[in-house]
């Protein structure tokens, strides 16, 4: 296998600063020059949007060790399936396909590409009390459909993936997408990872983007992880998950330059190895 | 070839009265006794409602000729993924898993299952006077991508598609989802194409359920035509198009009651051959 065979998997956030149009045009050039890509996306402010849109604002909980993660109820992940696959998803399909890229996107759902189980219970903290949310349709994906992703790459088309994904038990669920990228790059032997988002990598003192960490080796993971606020956290575990799982290489990138993804597998951004 | 290797086409309504649930239920029957389905849905009432939700209702426009076809900016196309591959496609996907059939949900624009040329000029009559709108994306399904949904149905999957569809430009545009099923029926090789609606079938005198018509013979396709409302002009359109494709049989049947697909392909509702 050569490094043209080998599958990269890129997640590119959805957070405001991203720029689809410049991502689109980078992974149509690796694509063309034979690339086998895979795309992830996530969609938490269009989701958040939507969700005002039409009057079901987004709520948060803290759980009791500090985390914070949407309130999922089945509006949201109504709300969710129409921002992240109906929308958000269809425009960078649109795009990769307006530059010659045969795209298909596909939620977690179609066809049970993510595949995990749904917490069936939900603790939270509110008003310094701990209480337990049993109707929260959220998990984290554990079984990835990756003859399905073959099938797809090997007859020429790019995937592009979305949130939400599906329970064992067939209950749609919200998923962390940086770690269903993960988990879908060991599934599929991808030789690197990609995490796009809106600062130039791991900062040793966020938000200040002169104190990017250029790389982080793999017994030094626990110290990022110290590191890393608010959404990043969620990055340096799914790298953990990555490297565990047989990926070589990790890399999170900015996703508001040119050049987005050549730019991260020529190193620049927080290398994880 | 047997029965159960050829293809079936079956288009669901998205109109009020239309059973998802019972629907499914029947596919999935199907699916497991080994028929190959492809599943075809609308959107319309579902795109009305999210867009008075979000304070850009749904505008109508009439042709010189007396059709009636919705008015599709922008903001409706967005609005129309939302509610239709968004929310709808997954409803229908999530039904069928919930019963064992692997469902894969697509929209025309994914891997460019339907592609189609936009409508450069649409003329409307407004106020009495002819005007032509180009902001208009609208268009027909002139190429179905045949070979990917053969690829899907071979590994297993039941293709579930949605509106809308790309253009050679590469616009999302705005199609008829019966025309649509139509094309796809005939460029598959579909043995019948089923659209399923909120009534038993064509009525000589709509809207008595009493008048239903139960066989027209193609050479009385005009005269059917003739006695068509609204969107059942499209239908009996579709069908004189799938025939002419060499589908063998055409039937419009009730989307309301049980087993619609089964009770259909036993000839209730209206047969064109």
């Amino acid at each position: 296998m050569n490094a043209s065979d080998s599958i990269l998997v890129v997640k590119l956030g959805g957070a405001s600063g991203n720029n689809p149009a410049t991502f689109c045009a980078d992974a149509a050039r690796l694509v063309r020059a034979g690339r086998r890509l895979v795309i992830v996306h996530g969609g938490s402010d269009l989701t958040n949007q939507l969700s005002e849109q039409l009057g079901h604002p987004a709520r948060f909980i803290t759980s009791p060790s500090g985390h914070t993660s949407r309130r999922t109820d089945l509006r949201t992940i109504e709300i969710m399936q129409m921002a992240c696959r109906g929308l958000l998803n269809q425009r960078l399909v649109s795009g990769l396909q307006a530059l010659g890229v045969n795209a298909i996107g596909l939620s977690g759902v179609d066809g049970r590409i993510w595949e995990g189980d749904r917490k069936a219970a939900v603790r939270a903290v509110e008003e310094g009390r701990t209480v337990v949310i049993r109707d929260d349709y959220t998990g984290t994906v554990s079984r990835v459909n990756s003859n399905l992703l073959q099938t797809l790459l090997d007859a020429g088309y790019t995937p592009v993936l979305s949130p939400p994904a599906v329970s064992t038990s067939n209950e749609t669920i919200n998923i962390d997408a940086d770690r269903a990228a993960a988990v879908t790059a060991a599934s599929l032997g991808a030789s690197d990872l990609l995490l796009l988002t809106n600062v130039p990598g791991l900062l040793r003192r966020y938000p200040d983007e002169g104190t990017l960490i250029t790389r982080v080796p793999r017994h030094e993971l626990d110290t990022a992880t110290g590191l890393a606020e608010g959404r990043m956290k969620k990055k340096i575990l799914g790298a953990s998950e990555a490297l565990s799982g047989g990926v070589r290489r990790v890399i999170i990138g900015d996703g508001r330059r040119d050049n987005p993804i050549t730019s991260a597998l020529a190193g620049e951004g927080t290398t994880i190895e």
